[in-house]
């Protein structure tokens, strides 16, 4: 096939497709459904006022179905503005918001704004891998950064792999693929860190909907300066259900946003209406709905927790948002352990080894749960199977 | 705002936003309403059997709300697949067949998988504006192949033009800008020289369902060898009025198609739901609500051409699909007469230069009038205006 590319030669394929083929001809037994504990997404549909306002909107606003601007609708730039505004104690006008077509466009279009290739931005490990994947794509280096052991990045271990080609450091918080919380100090201390190196703090919010606290997740909007350094982005897909069309969010300086804007033109247009409008009226509409989807999902992770800190020689590093992040005991590494859960244990969740560098002796023992779309009972069922697994495996 | 990609920084703002200023502060006069030539794109909204269809998916059908494959909807691929077969007179599998967020996503995507920074692609001039921009964003050379008077894309100078960096060239047919209509033997000209050359030739159908003719635009298809060579790129927003919901399509060996997966699922995951579904009732339900499409902007070719070839002065380089391209007799340049048009006689339109190098001389003759969504009557009275235009501009 000439010819190609090599940097997208270079980049691994989406482990998600992997994590798929393990279920391919494996029969589960008729009392051991499959638990699906691979996927970082809703399963459900939006709620049904959503649906029917949806429904409406697609058939008799025409706007729906014709272009926008680029950087999205005005009224959601507005409204994310000010509800920001108020969320995180800071000033964050319409002009520093972009809509986006999904959270991860935010962050390719974020980074190709910083970055060049041959620069260097530095990635926690364990990443998220999508965006290893876009910084591969780029030919850009990611810089593996550590993480403790509560899955903190590492803030001294960060300056010292600060070089001059370094552009930016990209967290997730709530993390995926740990669940672990970021302290404010610790954002702050990254926000710092990238403006005192002349560089950027990529912040992705996307779970922030389900964190523990309700208290605002860091202070860095209260600085008037925070468009030097941060850009926070944010998923719709998660809040209110709105994964497959496509609604995400990127907040900067309104001279990076118009460079931005020559990217996301040439790429996309403009995001899709429908997941616009549809933003907009669960902003408006869906608080109340959403904090009961919050309480709900703190009651998973908590019940996700109990299961797995239950477990003799198990470790849970990490709990939090849709995610557990957990050590095994076994002395064989995570990538064949994960397809023998699927078939010995009918549960499908994704190797540590997906989220870190090629040879990461860590990664091995390490595995992601999703715990978002298995409710409480079906998370003692996970406990239940997972404490049967040492006689197969030890 | 530092840190910024220096390609970023270099590349064209979207043109469309200039010219949008243009009517910034100018009243039109009430007896003379704006005729808006600038925007190839439908203004109306789909027909309302679709959107009522619409409607269904998006209250009934969970699936519409939740991610799907990174290539897109199997049904809709295998639906391309059949339907493209027929109409080509080849052999094309639901495995060629990628769904894309839209037909800049297929260009940029496909231009990813072919080309790293420092490599080059041919674009005839005039370009299509966001082709060029992509290829600037990624750090490609677009390499300007001229066009002869019927604005054909020259075969031998393109030979001439091929360094051993040259990765691909990109052909729009019918043109975005032009409306020229390329025959299949220059269609076939270009994928013989790009195969010859080890590249691949990147053929860009978004405006085929209003081409002059129903027989196949050319014979690339029928060659079981297409793979090696070819990537198709379509788009639903004009046929079927989808622009807001971003569907288009890349048809591509499945071993290209495994690297555009890579892209795709680190950019938007998957298309976006609604427009896919959107596209595949349109194909089943739509044909000859389009087929009736296709002749009234062939009604309207016939106009633009009849008011534009009247002119004294003036030039109809090109009139196709959605576009007519023509020369001015005026010794001003273009970029000064489109925004002179609006204030003098209410016609936007854009000018040669914003499809263009910098510099190029025969640009600054050009304008590119989309009229697509002006009606006969509309068409006749441009005519009448561009011919009152020489005293106050001569």
């Amino acid at each position: 096939m000439p010819p190609l590319n090599p940097l997208v030669a270079r980049t691994a394929a989406p482990p998600v497709m992997e994590a798929r083929r393990w279920l391919a001809g494996v029969d589960m037994p008729s009392g051991r459904p499959l638990i699906n504990l691979s996927q970082a997404a809703p399963v459900e549909p939006p709620p049904e006022a959503l649906r029917e306002a949806m429904a409406e909107m697609v058939r008799a606003e025409d706007d729906t179905h014709l272009y926008g601007p680029v950087l999205g609708l005005p009224a959601l730039r507005s409204e994310i503005a000010w509800r920001w505004s108020a969320a995180y104690g800071g000033a964050i006008e319409p002009e520093d918001v972009a809509i986006t077509a999904g959270c991860n466009q935010a962050f390719a279009t974020a980074i190709m704004t910083l970055a060049e290739p041959g620069d260097a931005v530095l990635l926690p490990v364990p990443w998220y891998f999508n965006h290893k994947m876009w910084l591969d794509l780029c030919g850009i280096e990611a810089i593996p950064l550590p993480c403790d052991d509560a899955m903190l990045p590492d803030l001294a271990a960060a300056a010292a792999l600060w070089t001059p080609r370094t552009r930016a450091v990209a967290l997730v918080t709530p993390n995926n693929p740990t669940g672990a919380e970021y302290p404010p100090a610790l954002i702050a201390g990254f926000a710092e860190l990238a403006g005192s190196r002349g560089g950027a703090l990529v912040l992705d919010e996307t779970y922030r909907d389900f964190a523990s606290s309700t208290e605002r997740p860091h202070d860095l909007f209260t600085d008037a300066g925070w468009r030097d350094t941060l850009i926070h982005l944010y998923s719709f897909s998660k809040s209110f259900r709105l994964t497959g069309h496509r609604t995400g969010a990127m907040i900067a300086s309104p001279d990076r946003l118009a460079e931005a804007e020559k990217i996301l033109d040439t790429v996309t247009i403009c995001p899709p209406q429908l997941g616009q409008k549809s933003a907009l009226w669960g902003l408006r509409n869906l608080g109340d709905w959403l904090a009961a989807e919050r309480l709900e999902i703190l009651r998973r992770r908590d019940a996700a927790f109990a299961a797995l800190s239950a477990l003799p020689g198990w470790r849970v590093l990490g709990c939090g948002a849709y995610f557990a992040y957990v050590e095994h005991p076994f002395d064989i590494p995570s990538s064949e352990l994960c397809p023998k859960l699927v078939r010995d244990q009918s549960l499908l969740m994704l190797p540590g080894t997906m989220f870190a560098p090629d040879g990461d002796e860590r990664a091995k023992r390490q595995l992601r749960l999703a715990f978002a779309n298995v409710g409480v009972e079906g998370l003692g069922v996970l406990g239940e199977r997972l404490a049967g697994v040492g006689e197969k495996v030890g």
